[in-house]
C-alpha cells in the first residue's frame, strides 16, 4: 500500500489521518505544480485527476479523500478517528460532510477561481466571476459553524475526529491564501490553536517534504 | 427511527436506498417548499436546514445523506449498496464522491442560482453569475462519466451501489429542470434506462407523496 501524494490540503489531511493512527505509509510524490497529475501516467491510476490515491498492494487505486480515510479506519480501527460506533461513525461523516459543503468546497473553488487561477485555468472549468462570493460564502460557513461550536472541544463533540482533521487542513491552507479565520470567529480561532498543538499537525505538514516518504 | 422527508433529490436517494433494502422507515413531511426546514423547530433538530434527516431513537439526529446512507447499511448490511469488504466500500465512496463534486454539486448549484433562485435567494448565499458556467461543468463531469462507465452495468462495475442511487436521483431531478444527459453520452443514457428499470427508482419517487409516509 502505499500514498500517491503531493502538495496540498487534500493530501496533507490524508496524511495527518496517519499521523494521528500511528500508520507509516509509503508514499510516490506527485508533482502537481507540473501538472503530473494531468498525465496518462497519473490518469490510468485515477481518472479523477487528483491527489491523494492510494495504490493497494493489487495495484487497485482508491482516490478521493474520505474514501482513503474511511479505508484506513477499517484497515486500523484504533484510535478511532470517524467512529467507534455507528452512532459516532455517523457524527463524525455529517460533520465532515458539513465542513465540505459549507466551507472547503466553497474556500477551494474560491482559490482556484482567483489566486489559483493560473494553475487551474487550463485543468478545470474556472469561473473567476464566482471568486468573491464563493469566499465569502465560506466565510459565512465558518461563522455559523463557530456558532455550532460553542465551547465543544472538538467539530463532533469530545472527540478528536475526522471532521478536525478535514476542517484544519483546509483552514491551514486557507490561511495561506487570504482566507483566514475571522478573529471574531473566537470558538474556531481557539479550536484552530488546540488542533495546532497537536503532533500529527506539524508532522502532516512536512511529511511530503521529508526524503523517504511519510514518518507516521 | 424516522426519516424527515421532503421533496428534493436527496431525501429521495435515502428513499431509493431504503427501498433497496426493503427497509420501512416512518416519515416526517417537512415543507421545503414553505421554508419550514429553516424556522427553528427544524433547525433545533438539524441546524444545517436541509432535508433529510433521520431522527433516532434517542432523539438525536442524524443529517447528510450519505451519512444517512452509512448508517442505514450498518444496521442492515444486506444488501450491500456501499460494500461488503472494506475494498467495495471504498470503490464505492470513491465514485459517489467522484460524482457529487464533479456533477451533483455543479447541477444543483446551476439550478439553485437560475431555475432556483427565487426560492434560494433568502436562504442561501446565491451567484447567478456562475449558474451557466456550473451547468456547463456538471455536462462536463457527465461526459467525463460516460467515458469512466463505458461497457460497465454499473457505475462501480458490477454491482448496484450508491453511487448509482445519488446519480440516478440528482439526473432524473437534472431532467425536470433542464439539464438532462446529452443523448451523445450513449452509455449514461443506457445505465439511465437500466435504473429506471428498478421498482426502487419509482417507489422512491412517489413515496413522499403517499399517505402514512414512506412504505418500504
Amino acid at each position: 500500500m502505499k500514498l500517491l501524494n503531493s502538495l496540498g490540503p487534500n493530501p496533507r489531511l490524508v496524511r495527518m489521518f496517519a499521523e494521528e493512527k500511528g500508520l507509516e505509509l509509503a508514499t510516490d510524490e506527485i508533482d502537481i505544480m507540473a501538472g503530473e497529475n494531468r498525465q496518462p501516467s497519473y490518469l490510468e491510476k485515477n481518472p479523477g485527476g487528483q491527489l491523494p490515491a492510494l495504490q493497494l498492494d493489487d495495484g487497485s487505486v482508491l482516490a478521493e479523500t474520505i474514501a482513503i480515510c474511511e479505508y484506513l479506519e477499517e484497515l486500523h480501527p484504533q484510535p478511532a478517528l470517524i467512529g467507534a460506533t455507528p452512532e459516532q461513525r455517523g457524527a463524525a461523516r455529517m460533520w465532515t460532510r458539513r465542513i465540505e459543503q459549507k466551507i472547503v468546497q466553497p474556500l477551494t473553488d474560491g482559490f482556484r477561481f482567483a489566486e489559483g487561477l493560473a494553475m487551474f485555468k487550463d485543468r478545470l472549468h474556472v469561473i473567476p466571476q464566482a471568486a468573491d462570493d464563493l469566499k465569502a460564502t465560506a466565510q459565512e460557513g465558518l461563522t455559523w459553524l463557530d456558532g455550532q461550536l460553542g465551547s465543544k472541544p472538538f467539530i463532533a463533540g469530545d472527540r478528536f475526529s475526522l471532521a478536525d482533521i478535514v476542517l484544519y487542513s483546509f483552514l491551514d491552507f486557507g490561511r495561506g491564501v487570504g482566507q483566514p479565520i475571522d478573529p471574531s470567529n473566537k470558538n474556531l480561532a481557539a479550536w484552530f490553536e488546540r488542533v495546532t498543538e497537536r503532533p500529527s499537525a506539524d508532522a502532516s505538514l512536512h511529511a511530503a517534504a521529508r526524503a523517504g516518504g511519510m514518518r507516521a
